[in-house]
């Protein structure tokens, strides 16, 4: 596996991957690592598919400056209490935050969580199986990100089996164990949201029903 | 940040970039930098993704040719008057025009202006909140680009919170500060413009209505 | 031609060119070639646009691991008896395993089987001209994809024609002689499978009827 | 401009760059050059985006073979009596066959020819205003690509304006005077016909009629 090895390097080129993919375009979206007692953070409003490695915080676990950026007059990401929401109450290893268009169309088509069942692409999210239910919780949005703190560790907590949380006419956040897990987790339900939208647009419905009834 | 430290090096890059991104295929589109009282500006009618360095123009503030391209033949893009509203009437220190399929449809889905509220991605646009409501006006086209000047200037003045102006069947120019702005703006506005075009396609109708009612 | 020479460059790059194309997001999917009485194979649940040559299981054409990866830890991929049928039974020297979006659509939108017929990419599955009548049968999905297995063969010999399976809200197995008929052969059923998505959202109905009618 | 500078690295270049957009998969489509009397072609059923310039067959304007590609077995691309038709009808200096879906579509949302008006992007095909009546016959598919030599012939003859001519279920030639301007005409046609296609998405119908009436 050509892994790449420090949380620095995986951030930078999580960000670029990310981009090309529509996940994190505008300044929007990101990815922070946490690893051995240390998260890495990229900083707030920065073009996402341009950060390099110098340009990360570097945070303790309850969320002190550890390492600025290279560079003067940034300031950490918005997403820094929605990300520690993930390492704290789930023992994170990364998180992601992406406003893919699918991501934010699903919050549109579905009310108080996205429902898939019997997708194999669910079988890519740990603890799921293809004929279980999966559920992501929708949260409404805020004017300010930090605002969506307290509903997001609500939602976290209501829904223990979910791996992510939904944001109305926002986005996703997403997390795993690892960064690998993290990025799995996420090629999963972005293919699970654009399948809903793609069989919404076929008239066929959303995909919240077993095919055995 | 890695950032391409001079106009003729961040233009040639953006216009790979955005070729990539289907905003200025066909020859279409393109960016202009201003910076230090001079600005840059690629030729009319040629590949954006191959231009070089040393193709660019240099212009002066007032439109006179300090610099020409290197090889012969070629005149300054016909977006150059768009391109000036912008520096002169905004101030901008970039602009660009993006020919991108959303931008073009949802002028079709429009009338005078496009319209959009509570959605994240209208954050990145300065003076822009997420419960505000965002506009961009759309102008007529016209057989040639250079006509739409005065039409433009007029849509500019009127909509002194919009960071572009949409051109009916044709496409959009947006303007930031900076080229890096400028590049936020264009991604949000892109993402904003394919949000309706896809909410459409789904059923739910075009983004202009708070989900508060 | 140039060909990429051993079957553990071949698999690492259409990996990475797989994963661009949207058919092996999320660890799934993969490809396995068949060379000189050898198989080559990705391990189970690894990003397969990350691999590296020496993350390869080698097996006997009976299924016996020649060669583990150099990383502990692996499994060879669950794909292992799915492929094996289009090796026995098809004597195919390829096999890849695709979710991209339009194949798992097809699966829903279609019965017992993808058809279609006068469309000009049929004519790159060997066997088929633009007259014919396509034909790939669909299985139901299983819980464990290894159940899979006896669907799939019994699929396989009931339609001697078909170079590929489709699996219910799944995906696709797609096989040939060799990589690179494999590949040509993913690419035309892939680019039928997005045309019939395409033309149903269109209203155009399923491309199931000649035009001659 | 970084104008590559011999038809053998421009033909793979764009090879490469066609494979990318989706236009030449699963080895279908290509594109050749005529200069200097000489005509360089890709041999039939090889994968566009891996072909080198030894691959390549250069022929007489008359059609004689004069250079071989270095591999053995292979044989002139299906498409050079196509291709032939825009040399010798249209002194065209470069042709390229693209099988991109939304020019197959096009061809089943229309009758005898696409048609639009009043969009931007018709201006980069040479000859055609803003305000004109864009038109490209659409020919009937044969079962062999060969026999659409006639047809296209006669449908090049009555359609002088037009640079390309589309072939129903199937895909579209397009020419230019150099490959510059072959390249420029396929990617606005291409934007023209997915304009075509998303608008009916939409339910906005087809762009063939005056914004004006």
């Amino acid at each position: 596996m050509e892994k790449s090895t420090t949380p620095r390097t995986v951030i930078v080129e999580l960000c670029r991957q990310f981009y090309a993919q529509g996940w994190v375009s505008g300044t929007g979206g990101g990815i922070s690592i946490r690893q051995d007692g240390r998260v890495y953070l990229a900083p707030s409003g920065v073009q996402k598919e341009r950060i390099a490695e110098r340009d990360l915080y570097v945070l303790s676990e309850s969320g002190d400056i550890l390492e600025q950026p290279a560079s003067a007059g940034l300031k950490p990401s918005a997403c820094q209490p929605l990300f520690f929401n993930a390492f704290r109450l789930r023992n994170a290893g990364a998180v992601l935050h992406s406003h893919a268009l699918p991501a934010m169309l699903v919050t549109l088509l579905y009310g108080e969580a996205f429902e898939c069942t019997e997708l194999e692409m669910m079988k890519g999210i740990e603890g799921h199986g293809y004929y279980d239910r999966l559920r992501v919780p929708i949260i409404d949005n805020t004017a300010h990100e930090c605002d969506l703190a307290d509903s997001m560790a609500q939602a976290i907590e209501q829904n223990p089996r979910a791996h992510a949380v939904l944001v109305r006419r926002h986005g996703v956040y997403i997390w795993g164990k690892d960064w690998v897990q993290a990025k799995t987790h996420a090629e999963c339900y972005h293919y699970l949201f654009d399948a809903a939208v793609q069989m919404s647009k076929l008239g066929l419905g959303l995909p919240t029903q077993s095919s055995k009834r």
